[in-house]
């Protein structure tokens, strides 16, 4: 049961009283002058001396691979929409939170006042030399992809980049997905998915669905379903999935797309989906309402009458929540334990099957797709798997056994709690 | 006495165990789901709100105010030079360090790749809602001026900007020569001051004192005394201080333009003094002779037995320390508490008495013209000098009354310690 009360005072008192949620900490104490000569001045110099020499050293003597910008405009903040850099700080901070808690990663939140994608693309080259790995977030679409894109095809910035609204919701809908289709007992070769959405999430999770088998995929927008040279409401994402989806070029809205449907996942807006749709889907509907904090059709109950097998949702407060929360720690942890030079498709579909396999055979079910957020074993095994996929494919610098990948981590944890 | 054996290896070692110097740490514990309820989605949809309507409310519910950052390109590194921005790293954690240690300032690195002044302005103003104060360091002159006056003549930076290496400096080294002017019976007005240096520190520690009452100075450089008009080795900010310097056009090196003078203040390269030039300066002569770590005489007592009275160096091993870690962390403490636009001269002024102030009456002596880095009023009193002369000088949008603010910080550092 949940000691919340007043949910908005409760929350706007924590970060009042904390003034915001998270700080810089010194990791050396400083108590005497030989302290002091050290950590800076004259000792310091042996350090940067050394990174002089070997740029490498700069994983050995600062923090830098641990360091994790937090990169956000403030242009799609959760259900909120386009509220600007400074009314983000909230959330990115919060991301940071969640990365030191889960992941012990340290991110650090940087709020940029500008639209322009190539101003952030430079500053985010710019800092190279200071973080490890970029997160992108809460920066609306197409923009998120184009400085994504634009970071990895430049090439200057070497470490992990990840946008966690497309790739983070992309990892855990297909680690609930797999799960969902062992209950109804299907697979994802042979099953149609339908979306509601098609924005940085959407096409995300379509995109990583198709590369590990699915190829039965109707996505829909607000103008109803997306199909190869529909004229209005595309861009150039859109025309790149429209080309590998809905070939059969079925128009009209998302009642009509999603008939004879395996799988509706909706990453868009309350009140999308209604019984109707549901009762036109293939036997055992899966359908995975996300739309944050009201789901695509609420009450749940709706759903289930309505004859959906399997319901997932974003909300703590109900059964098989999809949760970013379960990825992006354990990756960014991962990735950066074996000094990976990105985050390429088979670091993520590692991810989501370790995120699957966490739910064992005797608790699956229609009620216990996913595991839990606070399932200790969630972030050292997602690392883990991670890492590995990292090294398998070649973007490895570092060569580590993933069992102490996750050792490692669930050792920092420890540590973290007690410090 | 110390009990550090190897100083290189000691460093390198206390660098490498602790993979750096600083870290994230989270404010509030992430223990169950009403934990991430409230920190997270979708409680922190609620402080972000609150910015939205009333962008003041980013100092109410975030970090922001009390995160700086410590902007360097690595250009102008301790003594070592243009070493880059990757290895500036160490000594941009330790500036970190400090800035926590005494100020409870969370400062992070950012150490950026680009030696364009015009880029490191913008990305600087694009950070401005995750920042509430800047900290220029370790940039070689003329660029470090260039960067802090176009922040702000921009005035879209809000918060402090202050370049340590010339600031803090010249806070410091004006605190050291109020109490060295004490121990020779001399008055500011009336001395003769001769720099051997005319870069950022030289600069900036010249322009202060005589905002303070100085009116006699030569300043030298590599080439010599400068004059108005001197046709080698100037730059705009040289030819504006040699309108103000150096009056009788002076000609020649440094034992031309040292003869007579009460004070020599060093910020420039080891062996630029000797004993036939302080011998020929006035009597009981001042000599400053900060290079680092070597100071421009060395041994010292080469300085005393020509006749010297009071000597400083930048070392920890020497009496008479000028370390800017005197200055920075207590001067931004008082310029947050009270949420100062800049930091002005009148800020710096009052920085320095209250730093000359700590040296009580009956300790003041050739010996002892600066407090210890390690005294705990340092810090606080410094804070408390900043915030009360932001205030009176109108730039402060907060009021708070200076003893609470020194109050203040003793209690977080006092909860640093206990943490």
């Amino acid at each position: 049961m949940s000691r919340i009360k007043n949910l908005r005072e409760e929350a706007l008192a924590m970060h009042k009283d904390n003034l915001g949620k998270i700080e810089v900490r010194v990791k050396v104490p400083v108590r005497d002058t030989d302290d002091l000569t050290l950590a800076y001045s004259p000792g310091v110099a042996e350090p940067c001396m050394e990174i002089n020499k070997n740029p490498d050293m700069l994983d050995v003597y600062t923090n830098h691979s641990n360091f994790v910008c937090v990169v956000s405009n403030g242009t799609a903040v959760l259900g909120l929409g386009d509220i600007g850099p400074a009314a983000a700080m909230p959330v990115m901070e919060g991301k940071s939170l969640l990365f030191k808690t889960f992941g012990d990663v340290d991110a650090f939140p940087i709020c940029v006042n500008t639209k322009d994608t190539q101003k952030i693309i430079e500053m985010i080259e710019l800092m190279a030399p200071t973080f490890g790995g970029v997160n992108l977030e809460d920066i609306k679409a197409p923009e998120c992809f184009i400085i994504e894109d634009g970071l990895k095809e430049r090439g200057i910035f070497k470490g992990a980049i990840f946008h966690d609204d497309q790739h983070g919701t992309a990892v855990v809908t297909l680690a609930g997905l797999i799960n969902a289709l062992k209950v109804v007992g299907k697979k994802l070769e042979d099953v149609k998915v339908v979306t509601s959405g098609a924005g940085a999430a959407g096409i995300a999770i379509i995109k990583l669905l198709m590369a590990v088998g699915l190829k039965n995929v109707i996505m829909c927008d607000s103008k109803g379903a997306i199909w190869e040279g529909r004229p209005e409401g595309m861009n150039p994402y859109k025309d790149e999935i429209a080309k590998r989806t809905n070939p059969g070029k079925v128009k009209g809205g998302l009642a009509e797309a999603i008939k004879g449907a395996d799988v509706f996942i909706g990453v868009s807006a309350p009140d999308t989906l209604n019984e109707d749709m549901i009762r036109s889907m293939a036997k055992d509907p899966i359908v995975f309402a996300q739309a944050n904090p009201i789901p695509e059709i609420w009450p749940l109950q709706r759903a289930y009458d309505a004859g959906a097998k399997v319901v997932s949702t974003g909300r703590s407060d109900c059964p098989n929540q999809i949760n970013n929360v379960l990825a992006f720690p354990g990756i960014f942890r991962g990735a950066i334990d074996v000094r990976a030079t990105d985050i390429n498709d088979a670091m993520k579909i590692a991810a989501a099957y370790a995120l699957a396999d966490l739910v064992k055979a005797e608790e699956l079910g229609p009620q216990m797709i996913i595991p839990s957020t606070l399932n200790p074993d969630v972030a050292p095994m997602v690392a883990a798997a991670t890492a590995k996929a990292a090294m398998d494919s070649g973007i490895a610098r570092v060569k580590i056994d993933p069992a102490v990948v996750a050792e490692n981590l669930r050792k920092r944890l420890a540590k973290q709690v007690r410090a």
